[in-house]
């Protein structure tokens, strides 16, 4: 039987040769090593067209471990994090801000709706102790786009620093960091640069993460430490996941030949036209309208039957090869189908063919 | 050319079953995958004996990170820990106390000399603020064994608790938590146990952790909500290194058809002795008498000639096909060989001979 088709945001289907580049063990004080990590954080800021001013630091974990290691270093023990939320990632970054002792101010919308950027403005000259402003570029708990640029605008003209949490986006949205103002850009190996997960990293302004030494609560999340111990010695600070390195430097080599960002979101994005045009003939519909869809994951309204369970459905669907994803919105019944990961049109159209097939079995479609 | 023989103690040589165990991709929120968690939690426990009152607690990130989340979430706010320091992993378990705004005591003996039990019984006695003992089993800055049932003695006597840093033993050197008390064992995947590097655990006694609930300065790292959230829903709380925790499902497998511990701690003492004799031949000596010696890395004395510098004869038996680890001592100059890893009286013998070989080249033996 093949392996099950992955379409949840991260873990994902990697290639195989991704994974095959697992099969070596690398010595973490090798200089061959230190090559391969110096090469992928050099690539990491290039996406981002960030070399002339911001830096790659990573750091071992999954991706919300270096969501807290951002906040904990850039944010002073005095600053404050206004955090835009409109989902279970944004509510993440507030909850842990709140743990770590800094204070936090919520600015809420609906899960279908980005923050206004005039609101966010409001919010800032209203309180100058807001040193910091926290956005999710893609909210991955529906697949809502934020819009990035107009923050990013609105928190520099209001002299504040800004922190994106890019986890889902980072390699296929386009961020410019020649245009697009930033403190602190967070991402994974794991989701749109289809690497393996066990790593996540920050690109960080220089300047911001120099001027950020001795904030940190913790030692494991500093990442002035982390930084200037890379720099010096060419190494990791602790024991790095040298295979999950290794496979990121692959998927990262694939990424480059497919063609880099634009190949990537034009890919991602026929893969969520695909689906959505597949479901619509189904009678599902997307949550969000398509000005807000995100081409990452999409959350889409549950079969409209009164038997419809997701556990059900889920396991019809892998039992047709697809692993899909739970709905996390609490009010409506939803489901969510990632569009990222090591697949194509074929995958898309086979995982619509199984959807459809899985309903008819279970008697949910007419 | 073969690809090199890591004798560091983690990353290390990994069996190519292990890694091989890398080339699926799971789906985190899937019943497979949660049963492959508790799985290794499972056998993580029956190690140490601990199924009656341990739990294990997995957790991203290296074993620092395991480190500093066990500090953080069981030594309460104002709890003091006394770190009994004879080398580099002592001394950074009390830098990362101080760092999370622990008291912390250092007790440190030179780096071939073991803490003495009735120093640490006194301290206890002198100092009531003292909740905690941090200890390190094998410190691997040395390889020096450090005599855990004798401090775990004094430490129960006195009514204090145990947390021991087991990271470069656990898996090989005995522990059995029906006769040795502790409220918390930290390891890895990557070391004894012959994963790859990406994930710590911590076999915690139950009650210590549930009583423990709103101490942890983090939220990556707080073990209680990590343990509890795995209990409710058997996934991890924040996305996991799948394919790590695969190939630790499978290097645990090949643990126990080798023989568990018993047999796992047969084979390092072995590689360990021939070692010790082959470069005992070529007149190198170990900085430690074999009674603090554990089988895990060995410390070597440099070549005796002015000429000497690690740094050429790393490369020298690195073009060999073996890896050697630096020494970390300042006041004498060492090198450190690791016995450690899916490596057998063959390698051993390869490398000792690529020594002897990469020496005479380098004119630095007669
Ligand atoms: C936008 C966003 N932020 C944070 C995270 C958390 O990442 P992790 O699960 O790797 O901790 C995710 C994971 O899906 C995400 O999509
Ligand atoms: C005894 C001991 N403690 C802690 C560590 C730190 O582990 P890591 O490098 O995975 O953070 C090591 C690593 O070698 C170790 O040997």
């Amino acid at each position: 039987m093949r392996e099950a088709i992955l379409l949840t945001p991260g873990p994902l289907t990697t290639s195989l040769a991704t994974k095959t580049a697992m099969l070596t063990d690398w010595g973490s004080w090798d200089s061959a090593f230190n090559a391969l990590t110096a090469g992928v954080c050099n690539d990491l800021v290039n996406i981002v067209h960030g070399g002339e001013t911001h830096v790659c630091v990573p750091l071992q974990g999954s991706g919300t471990f270096a969501v807290e290691a951002t906040i904990g270093t850039l944010v002073p023990k005095d600053g404050k994090l206004l955090v835009l939320v409109n989902g279970a990632y944004g509510r993440r970054m507030a909850q842990l801000t709140r743990v770590i002792g800094r204070q936090v101010e919520v600015y809420e919308t609906a899960d279908d709706q980005p923050a206004d950027p005039a609101e966010i403005a409001a919010r800032l000259a209203a309180d100058p102790a807001i040193t910091h402003v926290g956005a999710i570029h893609c909210e991955t708990s529906t697949g809502i786009l934020n819009p990035l640029a107009a923050i990013a605008d609105v928190v520099e003209r209001a002299g504040r620093r800004l922190i994106i949490d890019a986890m889902s986006a980072f390699g296929a949205l386009p961020v410019d960091a020649r245009e697009l103002r930033f403190d602190a850009l967070i991402a994974t190996s794991n989701k749109c640069l289809e690497g393996v997960p066990g790593v996540g990293f920050v690109i960080a302004r220089r300047e911001a993460l120099l001027a950020a030494s001795g904030n940190s609560h913790s030692l494991a999340l500093d990442l002035v430490d982390q930084y200037l111990y890379l720099q010096k010695t060419g190494q990791w600070r602790f024991t790095p996941p040298t295979h999950v390195v290794a496979a990121l430097a692959s998927a990262l080599e694939q990424y480059r030949l497919e063609g880099g960002q634009p190949a990537r979101l034009g890919r991602y994005a026929a893969n969520c036209r695909q689906l959505v045009s597949g479901l619509a003939r189904l009678g599902l519909r997307p949550l969000l309208e398509p000005s807000l869809q995100a081409p990452i994951i999409v959350t889409v309204h549950a079969p409209n039957h009164p038997d419809y369970e997701f556990k059900r459905f889920y396991e019809a669907v892998r039992a047709r090869g697809f692993v899909l994803y739970p709905g996390k919105l609490t009010e409506v019944e939803t489901f969510r189908v990632g569009c990222i990961g090591a697949i194509d049109s074929a995958e898309i159209g086979q995982a619509v063919a199984a959807i459809a097939d899985a309903l008819a079995e279970l008697g949910w479609i007419h």
